[in-house]
C-alpha cells in the first residue's frame, strides 16, 4: 500500500508496509493504491510540480506478490494470478511515463523485479550505497519478462552490457556499480542522505516550472518503443503563448 | 546564410551572419542556403571527399528563426510559420544523413535546438572547451520536439541518461561534459584548434578514399528508425569491382 | 570447419583450419559445419550447459570466404556467391541468439567482418590484449553490410560512437580499446589466459542452472529488432513449477 503527501511543490508517494522488513509486494491492493496515488498527483499537478517515490524500511519493493499467486493452489491458478498482476501493473508504468512532472525514485532499499521496474520508471533514480540492491530475478526464478519490462530496460539503460548483466545474468547490483552501469543518478550512504538528495533534485526540477503536458510528451518521445508497448500515444504540444 | 568552399578534398560549409553575435537562426532563406550548399557538395563528391560545417562568431546556431515565426502577428500565424520551418529543416537532416562522404561539425560556438540538431547530424562533432554550449531548449520554451529531432538523438546518443539530460532536463552542456556524455568526439581551447582538428579529421577520413555511395548507405543502416522518420531508404550497395 | 567437444557442462566449439595462419573463412562448408555443431549443442543442452566458441591459431575468423566468391570468375557470379554466403550465415547468428545456454566467444585472434559478427553473437566476448584485432572491413572493401549484421551491432553495442567507429570508420580495435568501447567483457595477455577466463565464466554461468528455454527467450527479448531481422519469435515462458 502507499501514501501520498505533498511537501510544497513535491508529491511524495511512500510505499508502506506492516513492518520494517515488509517487502512491499505488488499484489492487486497495492497496485490499486499506487495507481490511485499517481492519478491524484496528476490531477493536482501544476507547473512546478514534481514527484518522489520512496519506501519505508529495508525494501523499496521486491516485486509482484508471488506468494499470492502461489496461494491460488494450482499451477493454472498461480499462472492466472501472475498474469493478472502483470497486466494490472502495466498501467502503473504507463502512468509514470505519462505523469506531467519530473519524477524521482528514492530507492532506499532492495528493489527487485517489478520493484526495480517501478524505480526505473522514474526520470531519476537515487539509491543507497551502503545498503540495498537492484536485481531482476526473472532468469533465476525461471520466467521470461513481461514485454513492457524489457521495453523499459531497453529504453532506460543505454549500455548493452548493462542490460545483459541485469536481465540475462540476474546480477545483484549495489550502489557504486549501479552508478557505473548508468542505472542510477547518485548513491548515498544513508536513508537520510537519499531522502535529502531526492528532495533537492525534485525541488530543483520543480523550480524550472516546466509545462507538465510538454514535459510528459517530451518524456514519451524519448521512448517510442516503450510507449507503443504501453499503449501510450505521443503528441505534439506547444504550451508557449508566443508560438 | 552560408558559404561553401573547397580546400583540397574537403568541402567547408560556413554558417555566416551579419556580425560576430549573429545567432545563425534557421529561417526559410538560411534553410534554402544550407540545402543548396549540401546539394552542391553532393553533386561534386568524389571518393575521398569530406565535409566540414562550421560558423563565424559566437554562435554555431541558436536554431529555428522563432522571431520570424512570432512576427506573423498571431498565435495561429506563428504556429504555421514554426511548422513550416520544422518541415523545411527536415530535408537538411535527411541530406546530411544521405551525404556520400564523412562529415564533421566544427561547433565553435553555441549550438541550441535545431542548431544542436544540425551539429549532431554530422558523423563527428568537435566543439570548444572554453566557450560554447550545447542546449536543447524545447522543454524550457514549452514545446515538444519534432519527431526527427528525437529520432536523431536516440540514434546518435547511446547513453539513456545523456538523452534524458539533454532533452528532458534541458541541460546546458560545455565541452568536457559533452565529451563525457558521448555527444562530441573532442573539445579544444580555441577556435583555431577546433578548425585545425576538424580539418585534420576530415582529411584523415578523406584519405581513406571510401566509395561515397557505400559510405552513405552504411551510415543510414546504422540509424534505421531515423531514416524511416526522414523518409530515406536504405539500400544494399557493392562498389567493389571484384564482388 | 569446426569441432565440438564437451568439457563437463561446457560445450567447446573450435574453429579449425589447415595451419596456424588459417583465416577460418566462412564458406559454405564451414558454415554448414558450424550450424551442425550449434545444433548438436542445442540438442544435448541441459540446465547448466554453456558454450564457448574459440579458434586455433592467429585468426578467430576473417569472415566470409571472399576468395571463393571471386573464384566464380565473373562479377555476377561473385555477387551471387557472396549473397549465398550472407544468407547461409544468417541462420548461424539466429542459432546463437536462440541457443538455450549462456555463450562465450574466446576470441584469441583477429576477428573481422562475419568473424567479428560471430563473436558478437555470443553473450560474452573475451579477447587478447596483446594480439588480435576486431575489425568491420565493409566500408574499406566497398560493400554495405547485411541487415542482420547492422541489427546485431545496434543490439549489442550501446555506445553510438562505438558503433560509428566500428561500422562507419572501419577502426581496427585492440583489446584495451575494445574494453573501453564495450565490445568485449575482458582482455587477457595470452591464449592460455583467454581460454582459462572463458572457461571460468562459462562454468560460472553454467553453475546458475538456468532453464535453457527461459534463458534463450530472455536473451531474445533483449534484442527484438535483431530477432525480427533474423526471423525469430519471442515467446513468454514460465519453467518454474510453482508458477
Amino acid at each position: 500500500m502507499c501514501t501520498l503527501e505533498k511537501h510544497g511543490d513535491v508529491f511524495v508517494l511512500t510505499l508502506t508496509g506492516s513492518s520494517d522488513v515488509d517487502e512491499h509486494r505488488f499484489g492487486p491492493p497495492a497496485i490499486d493504491s499506487i495507481l490511485s496515488a499517481i492519478a491524484k498527483a496528476k490531477a493536482e499537478a501544476t507547473p512546478g510540480s514534481a514527484l518522489i517515490t520512496t519506501s519505508h524500511g529495508k525494501f523499496f519493493s521486491n516485486g509482484l506478490d508471488l506468494a499470492w499467486a502461489q496461494a491460488a493452489g494450482s499451477r493454472a491458478g498461480a499462472r492466472e494470478r501472475l498474469l493478472y498482476m502483470v497486466e494490472s501493473f502495466r498501467p502503473v508504468v504507463a502512468a509514470m511515463m505519462d505523469l506531467p512532472m519530473p519524477t524521482v525514485a528514492a530507492a532506499n532499499g532492495h528493489a527487485a523485479a517489478a520493484g526495480f521496474t517501478l524505480a526505473l520508471s522514474h526520470d531519476y533514480v537515487i539509491m543507497r550505497r551502503d545498503k540495498g540492491v537492484l536485481y531482476m530475478s526473472e532468469v533465476d526464478i525461471g520466467a521470461t519478462l513481461p514485454d513492457y519490462f524489457t521495453a523499459l530496460f531497453r529504453a532506460k539503460v543505454g549500455s548493452a552490457t548493462a542490460r545483459r548483466d541485469v536481465l540475462l545474468r540476474a546480477k545483484k547490483i549495489k550502489g557504486e556499480e549501479a552508478l557505473r552501469m548508468g542505472l542510477v543518478q547518485a548513491a548515498y550512504d544513508s536513508e537520510e542522505q537519499v531522502a535529502e538528495a531526492s528532495m533537492r533534485l525534485a525541488k530543483q526540477m520543480a523550480g524550472r516550472k516546466w509545462a507538465g503536458e510538454v514535459y510528459a510528451e517530451i518524456r514519451k518521445s524519448l521512448y517510442p518503443d516503450l510507449c507503443g508497448v504501453l499503449g501510450l500515444d505521443i503528441r505534439a504540444v506547444v504550451s508557449n503563448s508566443k508560438l
